[in-house]
């Protein structure tokens, strides 16, 4: 499953490069992952008091600065699931369908009433459903998909501020 | 060369997870980078006049979660240079020196006159003298350092909010 | 007219006391007259070529915390308009209808092709129609609106962060 | 007493307007308080283990803005202080001395062990001793000293971002 939501840029999100403040991704990551719980029926609210998922790692490709008042879409997705992480993956894409940032960020799972790390229980690995752009079979071939390469040299776009 | 700066963690970065917002070790890295080149000389107002430096890539890896007041420690090094990009690492360590979080920004160079991605000027290059942790010959052998060791497996730490 | 948008309480929002910072209820407010143009027919990113309206004064009135995945419904109308300066009142209420916060902000209008500060100019004096709760004819009397009194006392209630 | 801290502008405070996001001032805000009480002998994380100071009310006047890199002089007093709630004034300066904004925070206090509103206890109240720029014997008489006005009419500067 691809949860989708859409994010409008705020001027808080923005700095002084006119472009969207490169720790903000991080935000709309959140957004996108929170939504992605929903989606599978579990509000963020009532996760947290069953279980933390500590990020363990975050990793943001800025593609294409997003600026003032676009209306984001943001995708989010399962891309790896492991006995005692997990990771989603994202995509941010403008109302031009053009990427805008991509990444991942890693999580944990650790258990508030026991304050340890723990594996995925049960109830969460079956939210975690994998899913997403790399393995869908609609996806079409690289050749026609630039915008989907992971590897991407620097662009001749302006790719984000400072 | 490390530079290195002190940063409170504030309010405004911790979140309802009574850490800082996974998100805000973005923020540090800037505050620790700005730094960086003020230290070679540089205030970030002037550069900006020059060169834009934007973010192509950023990535954190989190180890133990900084929460509110800490006076954290934060170090900025060159990492990597090549002719048209380079790569900022990062550390910050908190009161009692463990490591909070480690983590880079790969930057490309923007002319603001021209609108278009150049290779790093000459005056920048020399600011952007290699250094870090990883090459200085006074880093103690591995095995007596293990929080300078880059893929620590997820620890049983809590090492940041959700 | 009172312009109406629903606001999801985001973790990047809240703080270490487990509910929103209370900086960032200005975002709120932001988000809610950034709509109020919208549905007035002027997209911020197009009103910013024309005209700048720099916060002169902001002020707000927290009532209740709002916490983690709150969908808050933020109201936002024309509280005062002058010849050089216009006044917005907002209302923020969350799920169970309790208000949140109020406030206003003070905006002047500056033109960025002359760099000086301007009167309101008249297409967006048109779009500036007054109206709000306060002379809303279907406004209750006061006894039976506790919630809309303005000098309200300190309450029981925890009314926001630090 | 009046508490004096530096605070640096970072880009994440800025906004697409190139100025000061208008809601971080009330972040620069909190990061003087914390210090009026730090100087005061009370960290932070130790107040919060007795007492929430929960903000009731804010309030900012937008003088001049804050731009990237500048290096703010943060004032911090008490300005009034009754049995159960007290106010902080401040006033930031930029480093050519000038106003860049003014504004108050008025708090209750909280007791998180009985979780009900409280008088202001002993300890604090010692804390909060009086003193500020109203009272201060020293400031000069109003003709000079313009920028300690309080009701000042919108000026031609550009008082703060949208």
């Amino acid at each position: 499953m691809i949860a989708t939501t859409k994010i409008r840029v705020r001027y808080k999100d923005t700095d002084c490069m006119k472009v969207v403040y490169y720790g903000n991704y991080l935000t709309y990551f959140e957004v996108a992952r929170v939504e992605f719980l929903r989606q599978q029926g579990h509000a963020m609210s009532e996760v947290d008091q069953k279980v933390r998922m500590p990020v363990v790692e975050a990793s943001v490709r800025y593609h294409k600065p997003a600026v003032l008042d676009d209306l984001l879409e943001a995708r989010c997705w399962i891309a790896e699931r492991k006995r005692a992480s997990f990771r989603f993956g994202y995509e941010l894409l403008n109302e031009q369908g053009e990427r805008v940032a991509t990444g991942f960020t890693l999580h944990a799972c650790w258990d508030p009433s026991s304050s340890k790390m723990i594996a995925v229980p049960d109830w969460l690995a079956k939210a975690l459903s994998m899913g997403g752009p790399e393995m869908a079979p609609q996806t079409p071939p690289r050749s026609e998909a630039p915008r989907r390469s992971r590897g991407a040299p620097l662009s001749t776009d302006h790719p984000s501020s400072r």
